[in-house]
């Protein structure tokens, strides 16, 4: 086969997976393996570069076709420098990924953080193919957010750009400590650890759910008590939904995106969620910064970071 | 002289503002005369027109050498087609200002709204020059922003970005009416109008307070009592001051700009009004987001309107 490839890396805690790409972000082949994590940085950067000479070698392509190789990892980074300060999922602290990597595979090599790449896959390929400036959020086990313009990552003065998650929603009176450091974020409510949060609560204090029956309560099992009509359940659903969109009114008059993205676990609850969220953004959005601005489900669903990650080292427009 | 021109002019319902800046955003000579805005949108036009074709006259410069004509109006249009929608101070509607001074003038005419066209000043020549991505509030009658990013406004998708004083800061139950019809809005709180308010309601309902000797109380009066030692007026600065450093804790996380300029005259009040915004920043931003990112004054005062309207037609980068 003839063109330009890009290989992504999605390097998670427990495995990591590894794609191609061609020009147009069409993922052609994906591979995924252990990460080791507990053999150290040396060892899993060892495995990353194994695993993309083995995804190549079984591929219609050459390695000569490889444009580049980009990461996508959860933790705060130098990204200019391709430096991970410090990921609590590897256990890593100072591992230098980039120039690690570029001297093993002989490539260039670029890392961001996994929102980021998730955004920049959903923008290239995903839900916001074409659209030229969007942002994205991830809900997971936290809150993560990415902003893509032009087709490149919005990074910000020091990489800081759509940590959607940290904004400052809850009022004061009811905002709860976040791991930032700060009380009341996003991330506080409406990620999965926040819906299961607000659920717990709602059983310990005795209101009356069927949430009560359930072991061990996990998001999905919120929404689908909520999908069932229950009214604690719903409520719960209700508050996750009405600060993501109290956050995008403020995002919507900040960067005026033409289109929302929503993607992560918790996304797979559907029109329960979507619904919400759309009517609260239109309720307190100005409707100039509203008019022709949409919000919609991430498309490519797991493989948004290694698509994502190929993409970090497309030409810069 | 040798080297190009940019013309920029800083259409008010009152006077019009037209000035010659050098490559360097370099402000060379001003003329102001009056818009004559009872007389109607082509009459206005056509004085531009004369002002900017005087301004050159007079200096050592030729027409020729003039690559550009940029204007800033108060309003809302649309900014690539050069086309004002609605403009109150003007009482102009539908009015398609690019393509009527293009035909007079035979130079390029490029137009953005008051606050975008502040930032790109400052950017360029003022406070903000050397920085890659910043942000600029205009604290006046109302509250404007803009957004710079790599020396170019950032318009978003409708050209809504940057409209910071549509931030909704204030919680619900203190929130009070905003003029784009949401509740709660910075401009509600932190404009000049806000700060009046906030006297005002402190004096009617019997607050211990020197405003009550005030006849017309103005925003500069609050803030003389504040910086007297009066502590409802205090009181009022802080709040004021308050919500901008929250709103800025969340461009923050959105944006990440390297620096927060503050222009309008408001922002003339000094000390008393930056000092507590950078404690509420620095309270209310995750440490990743907030360090070596620093707050200040404009510093072009009056002229920022005129030098970022000739700087609109800059070379892009």
């Amino acid at each position: 086969m003839s063109g330009k490839i890009y290989i992504g890396v999605d390097l998670g805690g427990t495995n990591i997976k590894v794609g191609i790409c061609d020009e147009d972000g069409k993922l052609l082949k994906t591979f995924e393996g252990p990460t080791g994590a507990e053999h150290g940085a040396e060892f899993v950067l060892e495995r990353i570069a194994e695993y993309c000479r083995f995804i190549v070698a079984e591929s219609d392509y050459e390695w000569d076709q490889v444009a580049g190789i980009g990461a996508g990892i959860a933790g705060f980074m130098d990204i200019p420098e391709g430096f991970v300060k410090l990921s609590v999922n590897l256990n890593w602290k100072d591992v230098p990924v980039k120039k690690t990597l570029e001297q093993k595979l002989g490539k260039t090599v670029t890392i961001d953080n996994d929102a980021n790449v998730a955004a920049l896959g959903e923008a290239w390929s995903g839900a916001g193919a074409g659209i030229p400036n969007l942002v994205c959020y991830t809900l997971g086990t936290g809150v993560g957010g990415g902003i893509v313009i032009h087709g490149n990552i919005y990074q910000g003065f020091s990489g800081m750009a759509g940590e959607l998650g940290h904004m400052s929603v809850v009022p004061d009176l009811e905002a709860i400590q976040c791991n930032c450091g700060q009380r009341g974020c996003l991330e506080t409510v409406s990620s999965a650890t926040g819906i299961v949060r607000m659920a717990k609560d709602a059983v310990e204090r005795g209101d009356k759910t069927s949430l009560t029956m359930i072991q061990s309560i996990e998001a999905k099992d919120v929404f689908d008590a909520a999908k069932a009509g229950d009214e604690v359940a719903l409520r719960i659903v209700n508050r996750a939904a009405y600060y993501i969109g109290r956050s995008m009114a403020a995002v919507a008059v900040v960067m005026n995106p033409q289109r929302f993205i929503i993607g992560g676990g918790v996304s797979k609850a559907g029109e329960i969620l979507f619904t919400p969220i759309r009517e609260f953004f239109h309720k307190y959005t100005p409707e100039h910064a509203r008019d022709g601005v949409d919000i919609v489900p991430a498309t490519l669903g797991n493989d948004a970071g290694i698509v994502g990650a190929a993409g970090l080292n497309l030409p810069r427009k």
